[in-house]
Order: C-alpha cells, then structure tokens, then sequence
C-alpha cells in the first residue's frame, strides 16, 4: 500500500453522496486498468500467432504466481481468499478475449465440480459438463477440452479411486489442483430441532459436527451409516430423525434445515480438485509433484523408494497404494512430493528410485493451490 | 476512457517479460483501488450503526446503477457481461466484509439457481440451499435468509407456477430479477453423430435447435417429449436415438455428448430469477413493476383493468393469469410493467385500475436486470 493511497482512506464525517461520488471515481479507474490489462494480455495472444486460442497462452505457473502476489501485498481490508477469487476473474476475463479455456468436468457431483471449474479457471472459462471422469480424461485427451477438472480425494470419502486409477494408463498431466469447502447441514423431515431424537450420518461427518452436537442435541442418539445420501434416505421417514449431509443430499429427499448455518465445527471440510492436462507447465516456485510408482513386491521395496526424497530433503505430502493391474505382485504407489521436476534436488531423487521400481511415471509438476 | 490511459496502450514491440512487469504495476494498483474502495464501503457500513449487517445497507437500486455506469464507459477489450460479473463480484467483496447476505435457493434446479444466486450477488454472498420454493419464502419471511432467489420462468417450460401462486398469499416482495442462459447439449449414449436415427426433446426444444439439427441431422427423425429429461431417459436405451437437454440430464442417465459445444441456435434460451425479500427499495432509474390484479370475472373487466396502463403511457410486458383461490367467478392477473411504484404515473394508473378490480397486490418494483 503506497502511502499515496493511505491519504484517501476515508474520513470518520462524510455524506453517503460523497461515499458515493468517490467510489464512482474508484470504479472509473479501476474499469480503465481492467481494459488496460485486457490489451497487454490480448497483445500477449496475438504475440503467439493470429490464430492462438487461450490455451496457446495460458500458463498455470504465472497464474499462481500473480495470485501470490496478491495474497502477498494484501494488507486489507478484504480476505486475501476474495482478492484471489477477484484477481483469478480479471485474469480469466483477459485470457478469454481469443476463444475461452474449454475445461471438462466430471457431472455427479453436480454443483461441486462445476464451482472447482470456476474457481480455478474463472467464470469466463467455457465448462463443458460430462457424464464420467472416464470422459472428461478422453475429451482432453482428444483435444475436444483443454484441460480437465477430477476429484481426487474429499475429508468426508478419501481417495476418489476412479480418478487415480486413470493415471494407470492415461498419458494426461496433472497441471494444477484446487481445494473447494463442502459444508455440512442438518436436514429433517419437519426441520424442527426438538423433534430430532436419532442423527444419521457418515462417521467422518459425525466427527466433524462434534462440538455442535454436543452443544445443541446431546441427548440425541448418533448412528454411523455408510454414506451421507444414505442418512439422509433413512431420515425422510420419521418425524424424529435427522441427517448430517450435504445440501445436495436434502434436495433429493426433500428434507428441511433444521438449522440454516453449516455446522462443522472446523472448516477443513473439503474436496481437492486435479487439473488434468496434456503437457507440464514450467516451475511457478511453489510446487508439487505427483509420481506413480510401480514397485516389485519385496522386502524392503517402498522403503528404498522413499528413502531418495529424504535424502534430498523433499517433503511427501501424500502415499497411497493401489493394485496396478499389471500383473501379480507388483504395486503402484501414488505419492505426492513438493517440487517441480525442473528442480535438481526432484529430478536427482527421480533418478535414485529407479533402481528399486518397474517403473517410474512423472503424472504432473504444478502450482500448490493458491487458497 | 481518459487520454492518460490510451496513452499507455501496448506498443507492438515489447518482451514478454516486459510485458508481465506492466501487468503486474496494473494489478498492483488495481489491488489498491479494491482495498480503497472497500473502506469507503466499510465507512458507509458503518454509519448505519456498530450492528449493521449487509442486508442493513445493501441497496440494489444503487447496485444496478453501478452497473449500468460500468456498461455505459464500456469501449472494450472485454464484453459489457463480463465487466458486469468483475463489478458485481467487487461490490460482493466490498458489501460482505461486516457479515455476508444470506441467499435462500431453490435446490431443485441445481447448478442453475445457485448459479442465479452467484451471478446477482457475486460469491461473497452466503448461499442457503433449501428443498422446495415454499421454503426459500419462509425462510426469508423468518429473516434466516435476506433475501431469497426463485426460478419464475424459462423460455423451455415457461411460467414456474409454484412461485406465482407463492405471491398469492405472501407478504413478501420482489426486489431483484436476474437471468441465466441454459444451454442444450446433444447426448446419445454412443456419443457418435453417424448412429443417430431419432433425436427426442421437448418440441420448444427442437424448434431451439433446428438450424443445427437440419445441418448436421437432417435425415434423422424428430420425436418430441414431455420434457428434456424424458427424451433423455428414452435415449439411454439405444444407440441410434439421441436426445436434446441440459447437460445435467445427461448425468442422470449416463449420457455421452455427441458434440462438444452446445447446439441452440439462438443465444436467447434463459430463465428468469425473482430476487424476493421483505420490502420494495427506491428507484433505480430503470425499474419494472410487478403487480398481482384480481379482478371479477364480468364483460371487459381485463381491458379496463389495462387501460390505465396505456393511457399512462406504461409498457406491460407481460400477464399471466392464475386462479386465484380466494372464490370462485375471481380471476388472479400477474402483470409486469415498466416503471417504478414511487414514479407518479405508476402510482396514478394504479389508482385508476382500482375500481375494476377487487384487490391490487405490488409485488415489487426493481431494477431490470443488467445483462
């Protein structure tokens, strides 16, 4: 903030005419650098070749880089989370003047995915909704997408294994991931709270509304069920039961809030997003790297991969096994590190773990989500 | 767009890297000029008192002048929508930064209508999904939502009697529309264009797409449904039929795109959202009345009941006419009219209907919607 700016903060007596007159002042100029912007990110376009579309231009690593920026100056009075969301809108309005970012995105999870979309890419970007994570990874593959949008994991379901199991043998990128909060309601029949003598939910999404549970029904009898719609299903039919579920799952039953607020007692209720791609972005300083790892089944195999990220000082923020379907006795390991492939100390550890696996796939090096 | 500014258009000689540190001095101020603005909006905030919350001083008379202001100055790069949605998107940030709106939405719908939430009060507003039209009223009725956003036509189904026939008895009033663009997509469950034969839809739907359909189908039939989800579900069982609907249909019954792109041949196919809380705000310069007429049902009663209008020179841009409930021989007329309830000649037909009729209901007056 230059000091400039502070001699404008407003003053304790003004009229709301006045408020009102100095904001149009702000907006004029904050409409003149908008399409001052637009003209240096068209130019930009144009520099790759009269025929560039937004995908011939549009670079993660710079994004995110911006957006840190922003969340680095940002000094007030608005959340660095709505400067983030504003900034990626001004950069996804500039990035569209050619033709629009196409980005498939899986449908059952309805408004979710869609919201990642937008999220990540702003609305200026062109969703293409589909019918399977199978088929967003073809129409990106094919061309017909630029890039993808796929859950991976969510705190309520962990891992989304379609969505890994599709990195087996697909040679698409990741190029980025996103976070997106899913919030918690309570839903009943008569949406009455003192009628509520059952609560059917997931465990996770027990645990989760704990503390509000505890507070505001504690007589009330929790009942673990396999899955939130599957509460919801079994609380249409009785006056004295409730679900804790997405709002989704309420819909479909036709059930009411009992309290309009979400009630999670932490907000790290969340689903992450993958960005899938056909090529890796440069470094943006901040990444992370996602390898598939094929191992042999022997004594000792995971820990001889491990070990190379250790030794280079890498961190691992994530592993997970699932059955490769290559063959018996071999396993592929997910595993997620920080760094960028182009980064020696990453490229070095690659190198190191080789010996011990059939296989080593590189599935992505991609900008940590700005929040 | 100031002299200063076009002075600092991009010359076609520039580095990339060049041109990042001018985006970059942009966004920098730009940041600036948002945290400005968002202490003067602070500063209005607080002058309506140490406990206001947004719906204490947000005003959608001024809002849709901001708007307006912003396409008015508009001469490009980017399109008046999209200036529209970053400005609607800054005010959002701006008028949350006390205690966010809270927004009732019909669930049903889906994706839609938490989109027609987001595109009228950008995301800084708290959306409330709620099961059923009915409750998005009293939820805002209660005061647990500020305001509430329902569907109330779409150019596929035409009127949402549900919410007219809400306005029959309630005391609510309409403070906002907005309208979302639908798309229809091609599906079919081979996703192949060559194995179509039939194509199903609902005939308003056909007759949207027919341009398409007779370049690209011409030899297939075409087989019009009760609606879009039933030509879907009718499609998912052969793979020579394909169906005309909203991408989240084919979700529903597995369906594959046959092309990408949507295939109306008219960008013209909306639906139209009532902004409802509990009292009309001022003008807004450019506003639409809507008015709720019960009147006997005798000779001529409709056409005195619409001559005020004429004589005041008003524009009606639609009636609808609905049983009204309250006795027999007694006919309901939603009617929408441009003006304002405060402007004198509004007022003055108004008055003048009176002896034809045996109730005049203002259901609201509010701005146009800006594009």
């Amino acid at each position: 903030m230059t000091t400039d700016t502070d001699n404008e903060t407003p003053q304790p007596q003004f009229t709301l005419a006045e408020a009102r007159t100095r904001i149009d002042g702000i907006d004029r100029t904050i409409q003149e650098l908008i399409a001052e912007r637009a003209r240096w990110a068209h130019q930009v376009g144009k520099a790759k070749g009269p025929l560039a579309a937004a995908i011939d231009y549009y670079r993660p690593e710079r994004e995110a880089q911006v957006l840190r920026m922003v969340v680095d100056r940002n000094d007030g009075p608005l959340g660095d989370d709505v400067l983030v969301r504003l900034f990626r809108e001004i950069m996804s309005a500039c990035l569209a003047q050619q033709e629009p970012l196409k980005i498939g995105f899986l449908g059952p999870e309805g408004t979710f995915s869609q919201q990642a979309v937008f999220k990540h890419f702003g609305h200026s970007a062109h969703g293409l909704p589909l019918a399977s994570i199978e088929e967003v990874f073809q129409e990106v593959e094919a061309g017909n997408a630029d890039f993808g949008v796929v859950p991976v994991e969510n705190s309520g379901q962990g891992t989304i294994q379609t969505t890994l199991d599709m990195f087996l043998t697909s040679s698409l990128k990741i190029c980025g991931e996103t976070e997106l909060r899913v919030h918690q309601y309570l839903l009943s029949r008569t949406g009455k709270l003192e009628d509520i003598e059952r609560v059917y939910s997931h465990p996770q999404s027990l645990a989760q509304c704990k503390t509000w549970l505890r507070a505001n029904l504690p007589n009330a009898e929790k009942i673990a069920v396999s899955s939130n719609a599957e509460a919801a299903r079994r609380a249409r039919n009785a006056d004295d039961a409730a679900a804790i579920a997405g709002a989704s799952a309420g819909h479909v039953y036709g059930l009411k809030h009992v309290v309009i607020d979400h009630i999670e007692d932490r907000p790290d209720n969340t689903t992450r997003f993958l960005v899938i791609g056909r090529e890796i972005f440069p470094p943006s300083g901040h990444d992370r790297t996602s390898v598939l790892v094929f191992i042999k089944d022997q004594p000792g195999a995971l820990f001889h991969v491990l070990s190379p990220f250790a030794k280079h000082g890498i961190s691992m923020n994530r592993i997970e096994s699932r059955p490769s379907h290559q063959g018996h006795w071999q396993y592929a390991f997910f595993i997620d590190i920080g760094g960028h492939v182009e980064e020696d100390s990453v490229r070095q550890a690659l190198v190191e773990l080789e010996p011990f696996t059939t296989q080593v796939k590189v599935l992505g090096s991609y900008p940590v989500a700005v929040p």
